[in-house]
């Protein structure tokens, strides 16, 4: 089955913006065996648009148009459809209504611009976009099914999973069993990942495909076997895998790092407090991300001065004088202080030079202590994270967030985590 | 001139490899004015590839063929060439000449893998690689150039400077100069700017190209010309655009609303501190993202429970027990508890139901409060956000640091956000 996709704005041909959706289509293509045929990137330019829809109808079975599907003039792929299979355009009342509820449900009122957005080819089925305004819209021609989607890639990433996918199995009639087990890590590379596995497992089975997939912070890992006959030895594999990554492994499909930590704190009904200065906010941010939070997290603190770390936590003036502000006696009573204040079962606390300046010999930019656990038994560590201050801030919070769940869950505290990463010392840090 | 790319290899159609050299050969057209044609990618298919070049060499003036110049039986960009053109393979002295030296250099001993890549179609010129040990090439065919180049990242960007660009501009005898004028706009959609835009200025002349592109929270706006001549006319518009959208444009270029904020508060030489419920820390985290943030930030609170509201903002139990937590009353003592403790000059407040649950009729999922302003002066305001918990965390944290944006710069703080956005209070709301 040819499956080639088309995808328009000057955005993507100018190179300000990098292209994810073909990228994520081909990744769940993958798993109904299927590789993409020809991919086709073209600007808003009408009679190019109409000529690629025709050429690429001709030599697919199924076609996929992402983006185009705006308010703005430069959003032409309604009308470029119309023109390659010669139905007019007409106002879609299923669109018309799915534009309205959108606006309603927003308070939002409709323009002339929106308007447009509902004016399809004739004949064509709408496809449902349960985010956006834009409807996504089918036809078929020349024996091609034509699948229209929204650009914005939350849009059309939902959209792929509920409704293209779904449609291109039944035009094509495909029914291969797939088999898809992911598990997401954190605290390892992908490169590592790989390596332990070539020499954990020279015996790993072709039938069980194994894909990795950064998705910062964690990784994702995927097993996929086609056909039910598969289904056990996918189950045995994934399990192996498992039982050798152990605590690095934070959940199943689209486990993220704040919802484990939450989970694992509603499981021990545990609550948990937060002192940040460096992060400036963002752990605390991370675990209210998820929905429920409130059961587990009841306040935190932002101390980014040295008086606010005194006057907040009750810092004491002689540590901060003796040791700095990034040092293991500040983040200790950092903790401490906040679990005071809040009455919280767990802490962490952190202090560290996040850059780009900021840093001395001693202390160089990148340098990072964390302090976490219960009142009783407050433990600190530091890190080097020499990275740009963003991601400096984005791994230090992922790593507080995967301290906390392992201390919630009696794990290891003790890993290496990316930048401290040997290889040997995680082979041996686990009990294989 | 109309430029395409034809990319070629298994790993970008299965979305294992996300393709950046076609993002970084389109920035660099930039610069010549040059946006490219069509992007077109295929698979390691001989057929598809011989058909690809035929087709996109009869719609361009120049032909950029990127990956497949490698030593394995997948690497077909020579042979497809050959063929395509009809000019038979024969062993290239000046690329056997490149490949011995780029051997001996390392030491390396060639083999007829190696030696493949020195087949090449007759009368091709070869591309100088510095880095790798396959050269480009490049001949003319149906009055397109057409030049292929190696797939990996670091030779092509190296070629495309030294190489590729200047043999472009050669051949195309361009000396254009394009300038681009980049704002971002935050409170404001896509759809609402365009009908301002038809209405405001139906004299927008052709030459100065506006595109619009949203980078969630804000969006972006490029006014691009193309030639010396037209520097002017984009100063003129660019300013035009700007005076109608006044206090809604937050920066040029790449500015961020984090950014627009600290910027704003060190050039008045203030601080700010932040009492967060609904968005747990985000609006700090925001704030802390960017350098020397310091200077303007020395603390903030996370007060997710009624009871940290009281202990550590001295919130009072009757305003809670009266009119709730998502209330006008409790966030005003919620920032005037933030100024009292941290002695900042500003605060900003926040408290909502960020959903899934705990909505009621009165105060359904997305209603949120807000107070800011300084100790003598906090002003609150409702807002309605109904958006899953992750876009409304979003969304209300860009409103908070806009609405601080705004009051530290003395703008009016009365406008429409999103939801709220009704396009004639938009045109009120400016004076134009």
């Amino acid at each position: 089955m040819k499956i080639s996709l088309l995808l328009t704005g000057n955005e993507l041909m100018s190179g300000d913006t990098v292209d994810s959706n073909s990228a994520y289509i081909a990744q769940s293509l993958k798993d109904l065996g299927i590789t993409p045929y020809v991919k086709k990137v073209v600007g808003d330019d009408l009679p190019l648009l109409v000529q690629s829809i025709q050429e690429l109808s001709r030599i697919s079975d199924v076609l996929v148009i992402n983006g185009g599907l705006g308010p703005t003039v430069d959003d032409l792929t309604a009308l470029a459809l119309s023109e390659a299979v010669g139905s007019p355009l007409q106002r879609h009342s299923d669109a018309l209504k799915h534009l309205e509820q959108w606006a309603e449900a927003r308070d939002f009122v409709l323009t002339e611009s929106n308007l447009k957005q509902t004016d399809l080819p004739k004949n064509c089925e709408i496809i449902e976009n349960p985010r956006g305004s834009a409807v996504g819209f089918s036809c078929e021609h020349d024996q091609c099914l034509i699948l229209c989607s929204p650009g914005v890639p939350s849009e059309f990433k939902l959209m792929v999973e509920q409704q293209i996918l779904p449609k291109i199995k039944t035009y094509g009639n495909i029914n291969t069993a797939t088999k898809i087990t992911r598990l997401r890590l954190f605290g390892v590379t992908e490169s590592g990942l790989q390596d332990i596995v070539n020499q954990k497992f020279p015996d790993w089975p072709a039938e069980v495909n194994l894909g990795f997939r950064v998705q910062m912070p964690v990784i994702e890992v995927k097993f996929t076997t086609i056909g039910e006959a598969h289904n056990e030895l996918n189950h045995v594999w994934a399990n192996k895998f498992q039982s050798l990554f152990n605590s690095y492994v934070i959940g199943k499909d689209d486990t993220r790092l704040s919802q484990a930590l939450n989970t694992a704190l509603a499981d021990k009904s545990m609550t948990v407090t937060t002192a940040e200065s460096c992060t400036g906010g963002a752990i605390a941010a991370g675990i209210t991300s998820e929905a429920g939070s409130s059961a587990v997290f009841h306040g935190g603190f932002v101390v980014y001065s040295n008086e606010m770390k005194q006057a907040m936590l009750g810092v004491s003036p002689q540590s901060l004088e003796t040791y700095g502000a990034v040092s293991e006696a500040v983040v200790m009573e950092m903790a401490q202080g906040a679990i005071n204040v809040t009455g919280s079962d767990i802490a962490i606390a952190i202090s560290g030079v996040a850059g780009p300046t900021g840093g001395s010999p001693e202390k160089p930019v990148g340098t990072v202590w964390m302090a976490w656990g219960s009142k009783q038994n407050v433990k600190a560590r530091r890190f080097f994270l020499p990275m740009s201050r963003l991601i400096f801030q984005r791994t230090a919070t992922a790593i507080a967030m995967d301290l906390l769940r392992r201390e919630v869950l009696g794990l290891d505290t003790d890993v290496d985590y990316f930048s401290e990463l040997k290889k040997k010392q995680v082979l041996k840090s686990e009990a294989f």
